[in-house]
């Protein structure tokens, strides 16, 4: 198992905890899907360029695309200013979403502002 | 205090979790910040096409900009496949970031890998 960069673990504002990592297409700008580090899969990320997760579900390291092929080659990872957030930039391999979608936010919910207050 | 529709509510994994917001400038692209709404938040921002968070560390309603000035007018918001993800795509007055910066982004981590691994 990796084990995080003392330098980087002090920048994050708990390394326990689980940090929402943001999935982004480097090319297109397009949110793919929001998934979640500890910091054994943010140091195996770093390492491997290959985007890895901590599931939730399943309760354990996610290496994305392990059994569907369809992973993450790994640009960039920026932390936010709080430490508590991380944004990677990724060559998508297939489709990011379990659902054959290209990406996991395809629900769009209805804004109800009146025209005035929207342009 | 804004209630959100029903058949929203159900459309999410847990209408009572907070759920994490991705926030997007909806002409460049660039992810500017996360932060969580509650059911109450959504609601609000749904309603207002103002962009409204939970304050974790306020413990309450934060209307984005209230104070600051820099206010995120909202253009859509979209669910994730699993209901607990959403995406914003705004406007963003002034600044995203309570530093100055544009986006709250802005403290890359290194990656290791060798250049065989990443191109």
């Amino acid at each position: 198992m990796e084990r995080l960069d003392p330098a980087i673990a002090s920048a994050l504002k708990d390394p326990s905890a689980l940090i929402p990592a943001i999935v982004q297409d480097s090319i297109s700008g397009e949110i793919l899907m929001l998934a979640y580090m500890n910091s054994d899969s943010l140091a195996a990320t770093l390492t491997s360029g290959r985007a890895t997760f901590w599931s939730r579900s399943r309760n354990e390291i996610w290496i994305k695309g392990a059994t569907s092929g369809h992973i993450q080659e790994v640009h960039s990872i920026t932390l936010d200013c709080d430490g508590d957030a991380l944004l990677l930039k990724v060559t998508q391999t297939g489709t990011a979403c379990h659902t054959g979608k290209e990406t996991c936010f395809h629900n769009p919910l209805t804004l109800d502002t009146s025209p005035d207050l929207i342009s």
